[in-house]
């Protein structure tokens, strides 16, 4: 399997990384050998070598923040554009991962339109086209004959997706109920252990789980694609964001979290989702609920189901090797479907 | 997909139930269309008929007590024995869900076996075969160019074993822990609440959790033949059930579930299990880990992994439907990716 990775910050490294480090391991178990050909990114230019790129000697450039200097060879080619490296490189999928923009998801939706129509399959972690523009992929693919698949957007690599589509397939899913977002979640466990809502903030920032400007994660923003993009994959829903009811945590305080231990209950940014609509707001949950215990940067998901009842998958809901291996997942279903 | 079901107990029936109540909609969602062509009991005798059974007259005869109020009708036979069920009848798959017996799984395992040689898929919910053969079982499936699958087994239709098999494919997992019994789960719940080990026992009883000879349960054997059944497929383990320390819950009382609270902590029967080895005993749990507050009839699983870290996986581990559940998406995998 040969891929180009649009985008090459920390997920795609991610993926690059356990790619590396996982070689013989994943030719051994599955008979899988997958190849980097192509990098792309916005500010260090792109590689592409038809015959894979060195993954660490890839690894090591990035490292030094320069794909420049990952050194010359014969056959590289330094500084193809995006569209050349979708449209002429030998890749057999490509992996979206630049960042996320919900607003209008370009140019990334327009690298996913491209990959499909010359016969890629198209593997995201990038949110923006899943979210506004998940029928028209799913239609384009079925078109071309690929798959298009995107485990990493929710819950990073914790496996949500392919447990309500794959492992639940035969029950029906009535409703899914999750915390989506590690960053929300850690800050209202820091406030519950008595932190003020901006020294929560500071502390995630500090970790690395919130952005310098963390509006998407505290204003539910980041939670309602996620929720989008379940309704659509797990529900074939036809919803977008805005018809989301969306409350984030902006209005919590410790004394709130107070409140709440007292009535035996601990706030949560509660994604709540069903066939027919859905929304994002901080809920009380009370202890007895499994989501209650769901602390820190964990994720968890909740499907109600006719057969099983409640069926909960709690996992990371981010990181740059959990990520990676979401991507992986995707890159191991596709090898075996296309080989079966 | 023609089905020869050996056993039509709790389990069967809910199989049949659902095969039932879905035929619909898994034949417009997955193109699948299942038949019961064949059931087999121990006392009321047997049915097949090579152009399948009529579900609603098999579950109506089937609670009367007796498969012979199953109306006669042209191409049916009556009383056929399960060896000629297995060698004579069109089934393309055997599913064993005759009751669990750990000492030597037999007949069960000669009808395995059998069904492996005559070119059926096998699809079990008794885990006698399972513990007992795993290696010899999936040699011969080997052999024999068919499936051998056993979901319902461990954590009912909770996707445990997917989980771990496909879900987390391109992950390591170091070990798994996991509650896997309801019935001491829930008698665990009861005496928090104050119930004595025979009240909770009794209670179990009274809801049709615990046998009537409960032993296989609160001594830890249930649980450790489970633990087995992930060893073996997950970690492709050599473990005999008499390699594992097994300690049951009989040696709890209700103050040292006070005991416990006062810690913070809860007692749990947990069974743990790593490529080498494992155990089945009962575990102080602190509150900060998701087992903990896995409470009543629930079972759960934790998976250590490299590239995620802990993934937890919450659901029911036992009841009629949900183990037919169990079932079906065997045989959903089966009728994919014999399909493909």
């Amino acid at each position: 399997m040969k891929i180009a990775l649009i985008g090459f910050g920390n997920v795609g490294q991610g993926l690059a990384q356990i790619l590396c480090d996982k070689a013989e391991t994943l030719r051994a178990a599955d008979g899988f050998v997958p190849q980097i050909v192509a990098v792309a990114t916005r500010r260090q230019g792109t590689l592409y070598h038809p015959a894979g790129l060195n993954l660490e000697l890839l690894l090591a450039a990035a490292a030094q923040g320069q794909l420049s200097a990952y050194p010359d060879m014969e056959g590289l080619h330094r500084n193809w554009a995006v569209p050349e490296i979708i449209r002429q490189s030998n890749a057999d999928v490509v992996i979206e991962v630049t960042p996320t923009n919900l607003q209008t998801a370009h140019p990334a939706l327009d690298y996913c339109y491209l990959a499909l129509e010359h016969g890629k399959h198209l593997v995201l972690a990038n949110k923006g086209p899943v979210v506004l523009a998940y029928h028209e992929l799913m239609r384009r693919a079925r078109q071309a004959g690929k798959q298009v698949r995107f485990e990493a957007t929710v819950m990073a690599g914790t496996p949500a997706l392919r447990t309500g589509a794959q492992n639940l397939a035969g029950c029906y899913i009535f409703a899914m109920r999750g915390i989506l977002n590690g960053t929300t979640n850690y800050m209202l466990s820091q406030m519950e252990n008595g932190a003020s809502y901006a020294d929560a903030l500071a502390q995630a920032q500090n970790l690395g789980y919130a952005e310098t400007d963390p509006r998407g994660d505290v204003e539910g923003w980041d939670t309602a694609a996620k929720a989008i993009i379940l309704a659509q994959s797990l529900f074939n829903a036809n919803l977008t964001i805005d018809q989301l009811e969306v409350e984030g945590i902006t209005g919590l305080t410790t004394a709130d979290m107070l409140d709440a231990h007292r009535a035996g209950e601990r706030w949560k940014l509660i994604a709540q989702i069903t066939p027919t609509g859905g929304s994002v707001r901080p809920v009380r949950v009370p202890l007895a609920d499994p989501l209650a215990h769901v602390s820190g940067a964990i994720n968890a998901i909740t499907y109600t189901t006719d057969l099983l009842g409640e069926v909960t998958l709690v996992g990371p809901g981010a990181g740059q090797l959990t990520t990676g291996f979401g991507l992986l997942s995707d890159l191991l279903d596709i090898h075996r479907t296309a080989s079966s």
